[in-house]
C-alpha cells in the first residue's frame, strides 16, 4: 500500500544524527535522491529552492528548521538561544511568504521556546519532540483528510488535479491527491487528468510520478487544456490543495487554480479543495489580503524543447507563484474534521 | 517599420525556381532559417510538422501546395492532371483538420482547376498567379484588419495575447498581433503579456521574438497566470486570432483560448478576436461541429528543464490542439471589413 514510502518519508528527522532528511523534489522524476539538512540556513535554502514544497510539508520543514537550530546551539545561554531561534524562525518564514503552514509550523516551536521554563537541555529536547510530533500528526491528519475527501469521489470519476498534493507535498499521503489515492485503494475506478502545472511542472514531474507509484491511471495535460476537457462533459470533479485559506473561504493555491476553478464552475463541475486546518488563516478576512510570492522569471524561461531554448535570449517574464480563487467558485472545503463551510471564523473558530 | 521582413516574408513563391520558401518556425527563436518546398508532399509535411502555422498562413501554404504540384506535373494530360491535383489537395487539407483557411486556400485553386477551359500550360500559369495573388491579398487583408483592430486599443493598454498571430502566422502583419503592432506604430503605448502557449510555446518562441523585432514592450507569462493578471485590474484587453469561426460566432482557436476568455469575461475585460473573413465557416452552425485536431502527446512531454526530462519516462499525455470559445465570451469579432456581429449567416453572407 505504501510501496515507495515504506521506509522513507518525504521529510524525516534522523534521530541518531540530529539531521533532517528529505526527498530532493527538484530531481524527480529523473532521480530519487535525498537531501540532508543540518541547520536552519540549509533548511531555508531547501524551502526557497523548492527541494521541499507543498503547504503541509513546509509546516513540518519549518518546525524542523527551528529544532535543528536549537540542537546546533546547545552551548548558548537561555536568552541568547531564544534570540538565535527567533532570528532563524523569521528567516525560515521569509523563505516562502504565501503558504501559511510554514509560519504555523515555525510558530508551534517558537511558542514553546517563549513559554517554557525548562532547563536548556530539556527545552531543546522538547523542541525536537514537538517537531517530530508535528510530523506524526501530519500523517494522521492526512489520512483523515484523505478519507473525508474520498467520500466525495465516485466509482468511475475522472478528476482534474492541479499541482502536486500527494505524499511529496506532506509527510505522507497528501491532501487532494491523498483523497484520490484513498478512493483508488477503496477499489473505486478513478482516472486523473494531471495538470502539468507550469512553471515548475509539479504535476508532470511529481504527481504523474506518484500516480505511477500507486497504479492510478492518469494522463498529463497542459494547464490550458483543462477547459477543453471540462467542457466535454467527461470530467466529474476538480481537486486541489491550498497554501492558505482565508476566513471567508477564498483559497490561495498554486498559480492556475483560479482559471481551473472558473472553467469548472462554468461547466458545473464540482471544485473540491482539500487542506489541513493548519492551512486556515482566520486572521485574513479574504484572499486579497494574502501576499502572493513573486518568484524568479527564470523559472518561466528556463525550459528547453528539442535541445533549444524556448524564448528569445533577452526575453522578460513574470512569475507569480500563486493566485486567489474566490470562495464562490469552491464547492467543498475538506479538512481532517470533514467538510467545513465558511465563514470559518464563525463555523470553525480555533 | 518592417525591419526583419523587409526582404523576406513568412511564406513566398520564388518565381525563378518555382519553389516556395518559408521561415522554418520550428527553429525560432534560436535560429532564423528558411525551408524550401518543391511539391505538395513536402508542403503537407511542413504544415503537419508546423514549420509553418497560423490559420491565414496555412491558407496561402495550401494554395501554394496545389500550385507546386501543378508545376511539377506539367507533362500530364488534362484529366490526369486534375486527378493528381485533387489527390494532392486532399492530402494538404488533411495535414491539419481544424483551421478552415487551409481548405479555403486549397479550394481557391481547385475551383480554377475544375472550372477552367484553358489549355494546360495556361491553366498551370493561372494557378500559380492565383496562389501568388492570395498571398498578396493576405498582406492587404491583414493591414486592414490591423487598422480596424488597432482602433479598439487605447494608449496605455496592457493586453494579454494568446499563441502567435503576428507576421509569422500570416504572410505579413498578422491578425491580433498585427492590430497590436499597428497601435504601437501609431504611437500608442502598449504593453503585452505574452501567453507562452503550451504545448508548442508559440507565444514564448514566436510572439516574444516578434515583439522584440517591433520594439513592443512585453513579458512572457505561463498560460495559467492570465487569470491572476486579469483579476488584478491591470489588463485592459485580451486579443487572439482564430482557426475557424462558426456562423453563431463561436471561435475555435489554439488550446487555452477558452480558459483565457472565461477569465477575461469573469473580470469584465473585453475579449477581441481578429481574423480574416476566410476564417469564417458559415457551413458550421456552432463551434461544437468543428473537428478538434488531436496531436502527438510527445508535444506535451518533450520539454526539459535544467537538462532533465520533466515527466516520468512512461508518462502518458493528451494533446488537443484547439478549443472552442462560445460566442457569449467574445466582445468583438474584427475582420478586414471592420467589426462584425453574429449571427454571421444573416449579417455577413458570402
Amino acid at each position: 500500500m505504501r510501496a515507495f514510502f515504506s521506509d522513507m518519508r518525504t521529510i524525516e528527522w534522523i534521530e541518531e544524527l540530529n539531521q533532517v532528511r528529505m526527498i530532493d523534489q527538484r530531481l524527480l522524476p529523473a532521480r530519487l535522491e535525498y537531501l540532508v539538512v543540518e541547520n536552519s540556513d540549509q533548511m531555508a535554502r531547501a524551502i526557497r529552492d523548492m527541494a521541499i514544497r507543498g503547504a503541509p510539508a513546509l509546516g513540518v520543514a519549518g518546525a524542523f528548521g527551528v529544532a535543528l537550530e536549537a540542537v546546533g546551539n546547545q552551548h548558548l545561554r537561555g536568552a541568547d538561544l531564544r534570540e538565535t531561534l527567533h532570528f532563524a524562525a523569521q528567516k525560515l518564514i521569509d523563505a516562502r511568504p504565501t503558504a501559511v503552514n510554514l509560519s504555523w509550523g515555525v510558530n508551534q516551536i517558537l511558542e514553546i521556546v517563549d513559554g517554557s521554563q525548562l532547563p536548556r537541555e530539556d527545552l531543546i529536547q522538547q523542541l525536537v519532540v514537538t517537531a517530530r510530533n508535528l510530523a506524526e500528526q501530519d500523517v494522521e491528519t492526512n489520512l483523515k483528510m484523505a478519507e473525508h475527501g474520498a467520500s466525495l469521489i465516485n466509482d468511475g470519476d475522472t478528476i482534474i488535479h492541479h499541482c502536486n498534493t500527494g505524499s511529496l507535498a506532506v509527510v505522507d499521503w497528501g491532501t487532494a491527491l491523498g483523497a484520490i489515492r484513498f478512493a483508488h485503494e477503496q477499489g473505486k475506478r478513478i482516472h486523473v487528468l494531471v495538470d502539468e502545472t507550469r512553471p515548475r511542472l509539479q504535476g508532470s514531474r511529481l504527481t504523474a510520478w506518484e500516480c505511477e507509484q500507486y497504479g492510478i491511471p492518469y494522463e498529463i495535460i497542459t494547464d490550458n487544456m483543462a477547459g477543453y476537457f471540462l467542457r466535454s462533459g467527461k470530467v466529474q470533479k476538480v481537486f486541489f490543495g491550498a497554501d492558505r485559506v482565508a476566513a471567508n473561504g477564498d483559497v490561495v493555491n498554486k498559480i492556475g487554480t483560479y482559471m481551473l476553478s472558473l472553467a469548472a464552475h462554468a461547466n458545473r463541475v464540482p471544485v473540491v479543495c482539500v487542506f489541513p486546518l493548519s492551512t486556515l488563516d482566520l486572521s485574513v478576512a479574504s484572499g486579497d489580503q494574502i501576499p502572493i510570492e513573486l518568484r524568479d522569471p527564470g523559472e518561466v524561461l528556463n525550459l528547453s524543447q528539442n535541445g533549444e531554448p524556448v524564448a528569445p535570449a533577452a526575453a522578460r517574464a513574470l512569475n507569480p507563484a500563486f493566485d486567489i480563487t474566490p470562495h464562490h467558485l469552491i464547492s467543498a472545503w475538506v479538512t481532517e474534521t470533514g467538510v467545513i463551510k465558511p465563514p470559518f471564523s464563525e463555523n470553525h473558530p480555533r
